[in-house]
């Protein structure tokens, strides 16, 4: 077994272990936030990390009616013309707290006056010591090179600020429920064997949309990271609007849908995309209509829409796993990466 | 010829004409913006568009030092959840103004009494009439599907704004020379078939930073429209976090490079995927280290990298044209897609 498929199973219980743990750090970033009332929350984030912005974008818009805006860490280091953040929340999201330009990001921030927040595994990392306050993941060290704890753990931390911002008893219940919906998630593991082989090819295309756009992004970079596919995620939207023309008969899509909201928007896309004759394979957490058993995995986690993300990214990290092993790769190392990207 | 490629052709006249007739209403539009002091900007749009609003991410940074925020329409449309727009100016790009989703994020913000602009080919469009101030791009009809003036009129029609909330004499002058940058481009259109034949297989990689990371998005979307290739366009720094993984020899990437603060990341990103047996094109507007004319396509417009978007937009257009040309498709009318794509 790779550290990569070791740390997917970890996952209930770092959840656990930061529902836990990150109690008081919460609380106070809650109180904090409650008080200054920020304008809009800023993210500054790479990689997986940028995918749990991407989350951000829509919890934190759904469940607190706040804007976020996604940083563009060149604007604080390349160009040296940081904007105005004024009354912002600015939010790092970095495993291990070492991307220079996300730190850049931070330190200006602070500079500025503007609220301050690390999401990070290493409360001492440059990202750490940047910020005014530290929400630790608390996962235990990650040694495989593509990320999975980490990940999860990232979205969750978003979901307990974005709650003690705005409380509310019944997504607290959902909060508490992530461990079991992840382990259930686990549990079809051997499932997703059924949907390797369409994915083994060049070209994959991952669709999501609102909450698990973050969770199509995440399990395209995990297709690249772990097999090597050339694997492209888009918002159902945004491939209606040009990209869509690419598909033709037997590029295999990826669909992610956690119900809900835009699982309408899911279901007719699936159907525009099947009857192209793509071969369609479909990541389920919810109630879906007109489900082929034979092209599906699906979770009936009980989570809302919200939360979804969360167990859909353990199942989209099994499937990476179960493609990588099955072209003969190991996850842990892929070629050209290391686990701390340095970039300016 | 195909409609595409006449209306490449006709950048030069339209962007003349815009600076010419836009004046009045540019001047009125910064006149409000430097009154009503926004907090930031909040920009909603789809496809090409949705790559000038990555442009005025970069300018209205580096030049106005605000922050630029991606609309989310799923929050204004399928989750009925908009963001708190207060104190923001809220601008909408649609050629032809008429996808609901855009309109409804500019309705919303009008409701909640943000200052609203539309940037459209249509002023009577649903944009149009949603929005407070109207900046019409007045290229003309554009029949062919894939977008070429109205894109680089918009990104021009960004600038201008940008321009009018903080004037400097130099961007002026500047502004001036973008028509004739854009015919420089157009004299260079025999001189791209060079790069044509590493971009006819099935995968692409583009590569861009700051500015023009939106014209390495638009070239991937040109691609990805005209030839059906599967282009897939990184932010260098995001493509070092872990998509890199995915290259290997044989995989065609083509560089965008439009000199200036981010020159020396594209050099050494170029040089680093060289290495590993990648054919590398690279497509320039500025003075870069070490170029290899028989892969390279440059102009020396000698406009100031903010606006090289503008100029390498063009090249990026007549490359496409010619790989679809090249693989015998029609450029007008991609499958599956139509001018105006109407998504909620």
């Amino acid at each position: 077994m790779s550290h990569f498929r070791d740390e997917i199973a970890e996952q209930p219980e770092a959840a656990s272990r930061l529902l836990q743990q990150s109690r008081g750090t919460v609380a106070a970033i809650g109180a904090r936030i409650r008080e200054s009332r920020p304008r809009g929350y800023v993210i500054a984030a790479r990689g997986s990390s940028d995918h749990a912005a991407l989350y951000a974008k829509y919890l934190f818009g759904v469940r607190n009616r706040a804007l976020v805006a996604l940083a563009a860490p060149s604007l604080f280091t390349h160009y040296a013309r940081p904007p105005d953040l004024e009354g912002q929340c600015v939010i790092g999201i970095s495993q291990s707290g070492a991307s220079p330009d996300v730190v850049s990001v931070l330190e200006e921030a602070r500079r500025q006056g503007a609220l301050t927040i690390a999401i990070s595994n290493d409360a001492e990392s440059p990202l750490g010591q940047a910020a005014e306050y530290v929400l630790t993941l608390g996962t235990g060290q990650e040694r495989s090179v593509p990320a999975s704890k980490t990940y999860t753990a990232s979205l969750l931390a978003l979901a307990l600020i974005s709650q003690a911002v705005d409380e509310d008893a019944e997504f607290a219940a959902a909060l508490d429920m992530v461990p079991r919906a992840m382990a259930k998630a686990l549990e079809l593991d051997s499932d997703l064997e059924k949907l390797v082989v369409p994915l083994t090819g060049t070209r994959v295309i991952v669709l999501g949309r609102g909450f698990n756009f973050s969770t199509a992004e995440e399990l395209a970079l995990k297709l690249m990271e772990t097999s090597y596919v050339m694997a492209r995620a888009w918002s159902v939207a945004d491939f209606e609007h040009g990209p869509i023309a690419v598909v033709e008969a037997g590029i295999p899509i990826v669909v992610v849908d956690g119900g809900g909201a835009v699982a309408t928007s899911m279901v007719s896309i699936r159907d525009r995309v099947g009857a192209k004759g793509c071969p369609v394979v479909q990541l389920i957490d919810g109630e879906i209509a007109k489900v082929d058993p034979s092209t599906t995995v699906q979770i009936a986690s009980g989570l809302p829409e919200e939360l979804t993300p969360i167990s859909l990214a353990v199942l989209a990290q099994l499937l990476a796993n179960r493609v990588a092993v099955s072209r003969g790769f190991n996850p842990d190392s892929p070629r050209e990466i290391h686990k701390v990207t340095r970039t300016w």
